[in-house]
């Protein structure tokens, strides 16, 4: 199996006594080493106006990265791309693409926090459609070497080839979050791969997991499990005791997080927010246990298909990858089965 | 004296045969060894569409450098802020002057080529409403710990806080390219730094450095000489047969690189663009020559009161900076001077 991380550094705005580089030297120097311990990559969020110092320029602080890394893939998860103009976006990605030799992962969504949408003064209902034009733009600056003329309707380029070229080609690959149905079909229907939220109990994990492959297959295409990524919590827990505190605190920060999203009408529907947040859903979801527990969550996504895992980090930081790298990682490292995998998917 | 550097990397778009990030890496490699031969800084431009690979996506560059270097200051020169959301170009901002200690020199411009504003599908005529309006906006992003919000002609926010927070506070230091006594006074009004362009001749050059002296002694601050960057082409020739071979070679690069900025009616009348380009202007006003030459050109500029040089490369690439890091320097290394100046500045 592969394993990544996802999450956020934090910078924090403050006065002179605030270090506030801090919060990103402790996120570089937390994925410098979970490259060390074997992780195979690292995924980004965007966000803005959070007023607690969320990361904002993703792409900037993971070209940083890259040039402190040679081996973990460096995503976002998700960069918003209504924020964006495409063909800027385009030629940052492409930046990071070539500088850090093809190791960028491109998570994309249309953005789900009014207060973003309300900064930037973009109506919520443009969401989709903004999303739409800015794939359609992006991929064409990837992909199109003679000068092209693009007229939409929130963007529009006259006469222009974008540069640089990506390292990755025809560009890096596009990862998507889906919960229903439908837009899993679409992810499959787009060739991307696919981002499966923490929250989801774990058979409904699965179960997306499986209407993804369906999908995938249903269009004549081989289904490859790495490009599928199962995100969850970690907390690599002394005991129980130290497990069930650290779920009390995890439901306590989501809630904290949920709010952002909220509209003043309560209308925020978005399935990243609709599961119930009890101590026992949330046991049962995140990857918080001792050794042996953890080693039977993830035995439970093995035996069901799921080959990548995706980890934010749940309290037990740099020490828990450690661990986790040293007594969990062994028991998935069935190279046969990795083999098998890659050549299925060739 | 300070000594910095100018210029773009370049990456070729190209089939699988051809490696685009051979010339990012060249430019990184350079600009690595331009630090420890006791450059002080390096600016890099903005652009795009331009066909020939020039970089576009300039502060992810910078950001890279940034995690490779440790002392030399970053710059760009220029970005042009019509093409850009301000909120989002003040977060990568932000981020890369964080991530690097505070080493970010941001000299910024209106845009001058036909072309890219043809490619953004921006009126040339909207240029300088959208440059000052994105100075407002990026400005007030930097400074304001409190949420605000802002209606203007080109983009509104409302109830944002811009994050991260920069190194330097309030902020970055602004540089901006002057010609004409109207906008040296106006860079002085701003309290901004100045670059002076590198194709004026001497003279005129010299001319500039005083007018904005007197501006800024006129609102009773006190001149940083530090504060003005006096652009030339550098070629540290072998002997005068390779100093008129280059001289040649400068000219002819430069008809190439004024037809990108021109409007199909012959309009633009930008003053970078209005020197004569005779051989006797172009060996006068460039750093072409040997050491010897060279040495007494700069001292004429110091004698003058420039302490502030920024050198592109004009053929002789790293090999040239090893020469003017061991044979040229030296001349110019008066600490007594430099630390008066610095203390004036105070």
């Amino acid at each position: 199996m592969k394993f990544g991380l996802f999450g956020s550094a934090q910078a924090k705005r403050g006065g002179p006594d605030v270090d506030s580089a801090k919060g990103y030297r402790d996120w570089l120097e937390y994925n410098t080493e979970a490259e060390a311990l074997g992780f195979h990559s690292t995924f980004a969020v965007e966000h803005h106006f959070t007023g607690f110092g969320q990361v904002s320029a993703t792409v900037n602080l993971l070209t940083y990265l890259a040039a402190q890394t040679s081996t973990i893939r460096l995503g976002t998860a998700v960069m918003v791309l209504p924020w964006h103009n495409p063909v800027l976006l385009a030629e940052q990605v492409a930046t990071l693409d070539l500088l850090s030799g093809g190791r960028f992962d491109f998570g994309v969504g249309k953005g789900y926090r009014f207060n973003e949408f309300k900064g930037f003064r973009i109506p919520m209902e443009e969401a989709e459609a903004r999303f739409e034009e800015s794939l359609k733009i992006m991929t064409k600056s990837w992909t199109e070497d003679e000068p092209w003329t693009y007229e939409g309707e929130f963007w529009s380029y006259e006469d222009v080839v974008v540069e640089p070229p990506t390292a990755q080609q025809p560009h890096p690959p596009f990862w998507m979050g889906a919960g229903s149905p439908a837009s899993i079909e679409s992810v499959a229907e787009r060739g991307y791969n696919m981002l499966v939220d923490q929250f989801a109990p774990v058979d409904t994990t699965i179960g997306r997991v499986n209407t993804f492959r369906d999908c995938v297959e249903a269009r004549g295409r081989i289904f490859n499990p790495y490009e599928v990524g199962v995100a969850r919590g970690l907390y690599v827990a002394k005991d129980a005791a130290d497990r069930d505190a650290a779920i009390e605190r995890r439901i306590a920060a989501r809630a904290r997080v949920d709010n952002l999203a909220q509209r003043p009408d309560g209308g925020n529907k978005s399935s990243i927010m609709s599961y119930d947040d009890s101590v026992e859903t949330t046991a049962e979801a995140a990857m918080f246990g001792t050794v042996d527990e953890i080693v039977a969550k993830i035995q439970r996504f093995h035996d069901a298909g799921v080959r990548y895992m995706l980890f934010s980090d749940g309290g037990t930081g740099i020490e828990g990858l450690r661990t986790f790298s040293k007594e969990i990682m062994p028991h998935f490292a069935d190279e046969e089965d990795d083999v098998a995998v890659a050549r299925a998917a060739e």
